[in-house]
């Protein structure tokens, strides 16, 4: 399993591995046969980098045809005892962006290769360092924006997804192996496993890995965040109900670039779990007494929603604009709130209306001017988002689109084999449903893969990792 | 000379040194008599990190209270013998923001202080293991953007500036003792040194200090680029001229923000110098002929600029807005360069009255539409800005405006010193004279100091370093 170029030889590469910009330490890194060789053309130091100890730092300097570049610390890390499984060398230089672009480019004059997205990985899972999990776990673990995103990511690096998923695979596979042994005896009717022990364990893979699809609603929201829009007509107070909640809660980035749609998103960090805030426009009072643009732009911005929050003015009676809202809400099919501000002035909504008319939804009460009621609306949001809460450290949970999809995939062909093998039917078409189940786990961890699916999950990665 | 905390113990310090954002590695160092003892606390390896060998990789998994943070390659590298002089810790884990900040939030619940801007290499200045002018180079280098830039930081940081003073001072260091030892045998008129080698010492010194204040103009160059100022009347095409340089040159960054001033820059790598290029919003033609906002603006661009660019437009005659623009800029008093665009159209301009009105700069012809001349005067500018081109790999300039400032003061004091040694005043004077100039050398390295220049140096650098 190991990866080869065109010409049957591996390459050398090598990347920038720390984040672009202004920082104490840089760090280039080197992975591949030549990598020692091509590192040390360019190192002075107290001896020759190809007898430096292994995963021993070294001090010196990198001179490129008598330019000295900068001061580094390398050190080599011999495969298959290194990240890639590969030889690798990490230089520690002075950060800096000239600077360590000079010494990648003085590398590659050497004889390196740059590093395509993700290479380094994709060599260590090709090489049997981590499986394919893992390798996404490191990009999630990156790319990682709050505690929930950390811990999650963090359970599927240490191989917990691929445990379980082993655990499971392991049993059937050996039901497998007899399920085709016995084909090949099939003149001679021999079982090597009753029909029951194949049906129940059948039954106990796909139980198993039903808790892992339904995990999928949490893990995604720990992965990917929850998308919460806020609706409601002018002057309900939508943005001063976000700028209680930014205020309470550690916001990530505000006014993300890209919003086309007359939003507003917010990214907070609500107790561990990120908040992609959508700010509507707001549907405004015209002279068409429910203005068709906002109706049009509501609609836009709750298509993306995880939920739905429709601020009410709680001083004043329901207007038509509230009920335009609602109309968009209802048809949309969201899981929804319904929140009251204002609670600190007289009340003055007609309640049992509101609930008739936006049935689905919990009511909140809150006043964004005083905070009265807010921490109580973000106790419910979080709910909301993660029943359960974040995971405990080392809990699986399914994160990925993809793993959710193969464990479908998985689950379907066990039932199929359950119903085949109930229905009498040879016990050829039971070991196919079987082999196809397996394959589909299989995949998850990249024992099964392609490299279409290769592509597009290292692709994801950032250069030098 | 080490550092040392209120309460007269050392401090552990700890940081996050990599960039921030999303990358491969991060690495959170620590420095201080704990490091070892504080990263060991959330270390779980083969081996507890206090038994780790002396720079060597160990790899393993931090964990706090029972939640593992990330997989890390951690290397203790104990003093003196490393960066700071004190015992370092570098833990390298998978790159992110949210994890990185975890693991630097473990660390400093585990005892560590988190370091201030700079205070890694602060300590390592105060423990001897650089020099103050090596510091300085050190967070040049981390600016660097520029091969300009990048050389001159690394002379310094390889100690050649250190060396070159050291020369200097060793010399009179010792004529200065001999003077203020005989002061000690004034009764007895001995003579240590005669008048003559004294004031030849005091001669030589000054003349090769004069030689390094004259790599001044060089050095600040290299290290803080040039500042260009494009100015002309509208329709002459400064912007189509400022698009053919950038057309040919390596743009680092265009559009700074914070120009509120009208105009734009952008930042030119030409030939490893770096340009800064203001483009001004042009003197317009108004009903006043000469519009006053234009020639206000003009002069503001200007005040900045090292040099002057006027644009003419070689097509037509001079207009009286090109006469407002040649009178700003001429009192202005900065060094000017006049370049007639389209030399691709017949030429209407009248030359010999544009030498007259504008005495002081050299004509250049281009073409921005068709790029005839344009590596002529990318050549030219690169002649204004650094004469004899980007200094060799370890020659040594002057790049900071401290240095330079010290240097002064002290030919200042040893001009004063022979002065008054040829008056055949009391030795007393002479010595006084010689010492205040070498201290003066002695503020450059740092071996003469305050609290206030030391504060005022570290705080340029980013936190981390």
């Amino acid at each position: 399993m190991s990866r080869e170029n065109g010409s049957g030889t591996h390459e050398t590469i090598a990347a920038i591995s720390t984040p672009p910009g202004e920082g104490g330490i840089a760090v280039v890194r080197l992975s591949g046969p030549r990598a020692v060789e091509i590192a040390a053309s360019l190192f002075q130091g107290m001896n020759p980098l190809t007898e430096a100890k292994p995963r021993t730092a070294c001090h010196g300097w990198l001179v490129q045809n008598g330019t000295c570049l900068d001061e580094a610390v390398v050190t080599v890390f011999p495969g298959p005892r290194s990240y890639t499984g590969e030889d690798v060398v990490e230089i520690s230089s002075h950060g800096g962006t000239w600077v360590t672009r000079r010494i990648l480019d003085a590398l590659v004059a050497a004889g390196a290769e740059p590093a395509a997205a993700g290479e380094f990985t994709r060599r260590a899972f090709l090489n049997g360092r981590l499986d394919l999990a893992q390798a996404e776990a490191v990009a999630d673990l990156i790319r990682a924006k709050t505690e929930a995103s950390r811990r999650v990511a963090m359970a599927h690096l240490r191989g917990r997804l691929t445990e379980q998923l082993d655990h499971i695979r392991e049993r059937l596979l050996g039901i497998c192996a007899h399920l085709e042994l016995e084909l090949d005896f099939s003149e001679e009717d021999v079982e090597f496993t009753s029909r029951e022990e194949v049906s129940g364990s059948l039954a106990a893979a796909v139980s198993e890995i039903e808790t892992l699809i339904r995990s999928y609603a949490r893990g995604r929201v720990c992965r990917e965040g929850f998308n919460l829009t806020i609706v409601g007509r002018t002057n309900v107070g939508k943005s001063s109900l976000l700028n209680a909640l930014i205020e309470r809660e550690r916001a990530i980035v505000t006014d993300i670039p890209g919003t086309t749609r007359d939003t507003i998103e917010d990214v907070l960090d609500m107790d561990g779990i990120c908040f992609t805030i959508t700010d509507t426009a707001g549907i405004r009072e015209t002279s068409d007494p429910v203005e068709r643009e906002g109706v049009r732009r509501t609609r836009i911005a709750i298509e993306d929603a995880d939920m739905v929050v429709v601020v009410f003015d709680g001083s004043t009676p329901l207007t038509p604009e509230d009920s335009a809202v609602v109309d968009v809400v209802n048809g949309s099919g969201k899981p929804v709130l319904a929140v009251v501000n204002k609670s600190d002035l007289k009340q003055n909504i007609e309640l049992p209306l509101l609930k008739q008319r936006l049935p689905a939804g919990e009511t909140v009460f809150v006043s964004a001017k005083s905070q009265a009621g807010i921490p109580g609306l973000i106790a419910r949001l979080e709910e909301a988002a993660l029943q359960g809460g974040i995971p405990e450290s080392g809990e699986v949970v399914i994160t990925h689109a993809r793993h959710h999809a193969a464990l479908e995939r998985a689950r379907s062909s066990f039932l199929s084999a359950g119903d085949t093998l109930k229905s009498g039917l040879s016990q050829e078409f039971v070991a196919l449903d079987l082999r196809a189940g397996l394959d589909a786990l299989a995949e998850i961890t990249g024992a099964v893969t392609s490299d279409d699916v290769l592509n597009h999950i290292f692709n994801e990665f950032c250069i030098g990792k």
